[in-house]
């Protein structure tokens, strides 16, 4: 039961172009008290492509370390086959219970290529992967015929899918096209919080998490609602967060609002992004202040 | 007068996952003698995205001690504004005549995020940089506007395009709409070889080539042609060239064709890409070879 339920992003913020290790702990700490089901650090809201080897290993140490009993999955993508291996040590090393991949490219990959890039990093670990499909980060598309091939290697735990049709009948379709060609044992996560609602009742056992990774409390409303079967009660907080996911869309992504949000709260120091990353301006900051009070995401 | 004509970018050919040094070495020998304007190392063709900050400052260093009196421009693209910052300096220490900067992404950049960017690294440099624009490996477009900002910045020498209309008048309107934003000192190079006599016959001062850093007698048969306002020749030999754009097109790139041309003829050894790019497989390698020796691009 592992890659079900609330997995939450947390990001990893900076400070003088350097790991905030201190914000690491107490973004993670935050997590685990919550009662998350799991954290995964070094996503691509952990800022993973952005840290050198020694950053990204310094950032997983801290992860466990500070997540309690909570499991922590690790992000180890990265553009070349060997420094994901040596991501994918540093992690296992730190006590992942569970590696995150993305085909990040520079070039196009092909899907053999990509095939082949999850088949050696299974064949080289000894923890389960976490196939993560990010299409509006990695440029790279699966399709239903690579996600099969790639479910079937032994070791691949669960695949995170990049959303779900807005309309739940479609949601419905769509999650059940890839449940027929995945193993039983590889759970199904949404991401784009904005989908995870629709998401969750469509079929999907685990919610891929941005803003959980910030305000757990509110994703652990939607995401409890759901695995007990009350979709209404999931959909209807989801709509009434219609806002902040607005914010997402129109303010250049969950990272820049989610770490706006983090920074207000004091919970991470300004400019916590990586440059060239400016994060919003101060009008944007604004408007993000406004909503959270209006949301009332501070309870 | 450095930043016209023909730019060759090498291959960066990796064994056994590290650089090839006599690999490296051979290539940019060979573009100095023949006579290319200037070698450009470490462009997308020379894989510069999927190196360490020690292979780059390497590559760098070989590419001005084998190049003779060519001058080499450097790419110093990465996702994090103080790793760009480093190569920078790696390569100015290696000798470099200019910097080649794409704004590489892995979460979308706004138009400040990128300016600011450039501002930074003109700001802390002491030769001239060349803007990369190359939408099929940042997915981060330009336009008009950023170009005139950027080409504003004191140090900014050229601007490399990602191509042109193929229709030459089309193509004339292309170029002029950005020569009429950006400065008469900074130039500006097409790219995307098949766009190339175009984007010469069309106003273009530079070519900066992939097939170029490989086969660069091909490529200063169409500069030269075209330098000297023999655009019908430049534009018949191009058209000559066809089957192999149209192999860059429907091979997966310019660069695995490319780098299969440059196994063939033994310059390097096989499988020189960086995993997970695996290459062209035995059936495009033979279309390649036969490709090549129809065009008559073995002499």
């Amino acid at each position: 039961m592992t890659f079900t339920g609330l997995s939450a992003f947390p990001l990893t913020p900076l400070v003088d172009d350097a790991v905030d290790e201190d914000g690491v702990a107490t973004l993670v700490r935050r997590l685990s008290a919550a009662g998350v089901d799991s954290i995964t650090a070094l996503g691509s809201t952990g800022g993973y492509a952005y840290l050198t080897r020694q950053e990204r290993a310094t950032v997983a140490r801290l992860a466990v370390q500070h997540a309690g009993s909570t499991p922590v999955f690790v992000g180890i993508g990265a553009l070349r086959t060997s420094q994901v291996l040596a991501h994918a040590e540093d992690a296992q090393r730190a006590g992942a219970a569970g590696l995150l991949l993305a085909p990040m490219t520079y070039q196009p990959l092909t899907a053999d290529d990509v095939f082949t890039l999850f088949r050696t990093v299974v064949e080289n670990s000894s923890v389960p992967v976490i196939v993560y499909d990010n299409p509006g980060t990695t440029h790279f598309t699966f399709g239903l015929d690579l996600y099969a091939r790639i479910a079937e290697l032994p070791g691949i735990a669960s695949i995170k899918i990049p959303g779900v049709p807005a309309d739940l009948a479609e949601a419905r379709e769509h999650v059940a096209r890839i449940r027929a060609v995945v193993p039983e044992r590889v759970t199904i996560g949404v991401s784009g919080d904005a989908a995870a609602a629709t998401g969750l009742a469509a079929g999907c056992e685990a919610w891929y998490s941005v803003i959980g990774g910030t305000l757990p409390e509110l994703a652990l409303r939607i995401t409890r609602a759901a695995r007990t079967g009350d979709h209404r009660a999931a959909l209807a907080e989801s709509e009434r967060l219609t806002p902040l996911w607005e914010a997402f869309a129109t303010l250049g992504g969950s990272l820049r609002v989610t770490a706006a949000i983090a920074e207000q709260r004091g919970l991470v120091r300004r400019s916590c992004l990586p440059l060239p990353i400016l994060g919003l301006d101060d009008a944007e900051r604004a408007h993000v202040a406004r909503l959270v009070d209006a949301l009332g995401l501070d309870s």
